[in-house]
């Protein structure tokens, strides 16, 4: 029978599927070396203790792990993550203020559901996190693109938007190691972003995925660190530090806001997997992360040094890329003329991948950037994409 | 520092934490025989199963369990639930048409997204799913009752309703065993209300958790299953068959919307757990789930024989109940100046719990009413609570 007309909801004509996963499917031909997509190294996660791990908390928890839980999750393994973000990120959060999540996803759509009506405004970086963008779009805001520079947002500008727009209902930052810009705020941009923030009473949603994947230098303080007013909701999650597949990660909120969240969560998905918040929890109890973390620096730093040099040895001069200190990503800028859309094709065709630019600005334009990931191939293959990038890129601009 | 004012999203002022899951933390003290939760009977989980796929998957499939996957979910597990739902539900689905979900209350969550604007209208059984009212809450529709019987939706009352209501988006129904009221539709009213929907070209959303949970007579054919015109979405899941703390459920939907739903699934949270996915695929292919349900079936039937024996024999006439041929629940109305919420008060006096009937009603009202859960208790709890529930009653209307 043929399909009936549909009625959906408004907010379906502004939802598109990612780009980023459409071209994924593109690039999973074996024989494409890809630095487009956002994976980490799966040949880092602990397959072998995750089996004991599950072992043991079924054989000594047994069936109540496999049962309904509470919204809110698991409080062993809230208790692990205050801990841990105070330790590392200087922040001084309790574990009632910790709501586990279905990947941190699922955090920028809960904010999204609690703040936004549609034609509000989110200020975001520029450029900003491509998930986050389809996440709030579902809510139908006008997400206004602030100038950000090498050391985060530009206080001139995060003040020139919060003056001119009247209804900003949050500031979207990822202030460590940026998707997909690799950069990362320095202190005073920080501070600077939360005195504007605490002078027009605008909170701020801190994406913290990467924060512990630092190469060199010193651990920044988060922004809820920083924060006096109870301003900042931080998102975390195990998907960078641990393993993605599981789908946990966590929020941190001030009181008034971890009542909401949890009631949209709630409506959303009950909770998340109680098994999964017991398997996270455990290892945390039997393992900790801090090894597995050190290995996953380890790697990631070589991964990025290998395409970093070459970058730096075969790219014309008029094409420049951050040097980041830590993450999965690094961001190249070409000449104003060239079309990373067209230059992608013509990688394609040696069989090498990244993801063109655009995507990550709201506002469209910026044509003439593209994101590489350095986390997940290994290193013959970064080694030999590389060459092949820069070779393309070559012939491209000649 | 004092909280700043917070300018939230609008829904945020439907949205109110869920009775139920409050109520049960007053009934959480282990002295309480509380027949008000909706848990299946966890010593029924195959923990030692789990153990076992667990520690397979981890072994055979390494690290790739542990990594990102795609939004629509594992195939193999697709393809499991596809043959399930085709000979257990007499569906003609494609596995292509399976998204696997956290949870069936995200296939809610992601139905909201995809059809309401707010001010639309959400026709629904009367009594209806609480935590459905509170996902479809978040996009600010109006729930509209449908007068409904022991047979079903009644379809004057569901023509009269799409004739006068003009902005239907669509029409929520859980034909089998429902959540609160142990209803099953007949046959002759699915027909009548796939009639209906086709005749207005509204879309249907079933909600079927329990429907393999049959304790007696036959199976009767899902809404999805009679329908000739692409207007039924079904949501299953494992949670009421299998292991409610993993979140694994799916959805089940025309070509068309499935695409939708994976476009706002993408936005939500990415994916479903790779890992949570391959355990219950695994654990199809090891062991099937007949096994299992079989287990479950017995021994649900024995404690609702136990709790309508006891209610049958003990309860004033004026007090009727269902008789619920599958599920987990059973509704018990009382003659109408008893107010529920105050019986509940002199239950737990005595130590035992259900839930109120008025929460189920989105237009409120109907507080004689009451929703008693008999899956989750031993029968010698079951036995000594029902009794207790009775007398209370007796007590409260002399």
């Amino acid at each position: 029978m043929a399909t009936p007309p549909r009625n959906l909801a408004s907010r379906m004509q502004f939802l598109k599927a990612s780009e980023i996963r459409e071209l994924l499917k593109l690039t999973q031909r074996p024989e494409v070396i890809s630095f487009a997509g956002g994976l980490p190294a799966p040949e880092l996660f602990p397959a072998r203790e995750m089996a004991e791990v599950t072992r043991r908390i079924l054989e000594t928890e047994g069936c109540k792990v496999l049962q309904y839980s509470t919204t809110e999750g698991d409080l062993s393994l809230r208790q692990h993550i205050a801990e841990r973000m105070n330790h590392k990120q200087q922040t001084r959060v309790g574990a009632e203020q910790i709501m586990i999540t279905s990947g941190s996803q699922q955090g920028l759509d809960l904010s999204g559901k609690i703040f936004l009506d549609p034609g509000d405004v989110v200020l975001c970086e520029s450029p900003t996190y491509l998930g986050a963008i389809n996440a709030f779009r579902a809510y139908g805001p006008r997400m206004v693109e602030v100038a950000t520079d090498d050391e985060g947002m530009v206080p001139g500008s995060l003040e020139q938007a919060l003056t001119r727009e009247a209804n900003v209902r949050f500031i979207y930052a990822i202030p460590d190691f940026q998707n997909p810009s690799g950069r990362t705020w320095t202190v005073a941009r920080r501070k600077a972003l939360l005195g504007l923030a605490a002078r027009f009473s605008v909170p701020v949603i801190e994406d913290s995925p990467y924060a512990e994947l630092r190469f060199e230098g010193e651990p920044l303080p988060a922004l809820q660190a920083l924060d006096e007013h109870e301003l900042v909701v931080f998102l975390g999650t195990f998907s960078k530090t641990f393993c993605p597949g599981l789908r946990c990660a966590w929020l941190a909120a001030p009181p008034d806001l971890f009542s909401r969240y949890v009631m949209v969560k709630q409506g959303a998905d009950l909770h998340t997997s109680t098994l999964v918040q017991r398997q996270v929890a455990t290892y945390l109890d039997l393992y900790g992360l801090d090894d597995n973390i050190g290995r996953v620096i380890e790697v990631y730093r070589e991964r990025r040094d290998l395409m970093m040099g070459i970058l730096e040895a075969e790219l014309p001069a008029e094409v420049t890329f951050t040097r980041p200190e830590g993450g999965l990503f690094l961001w190249v800028t070409f000449p104003p003329a060239v079309n990373s859309r067209e230059l992608l094709q013509k990688c394609l065709e040696q069989d090498v991948a990244f993801v063109p630019g655009g995507a990550f600005f709201p506002d469209t334009g910026h044509d003439n950037t593209a994101r590489l990931n350095f986390s997940c191939m290994p290193p013959e293959r970064i080694e030999e994409g590389s060459r092949r990038f820069c070779a393309v890129v070559r012939a491209f601009l000649a």
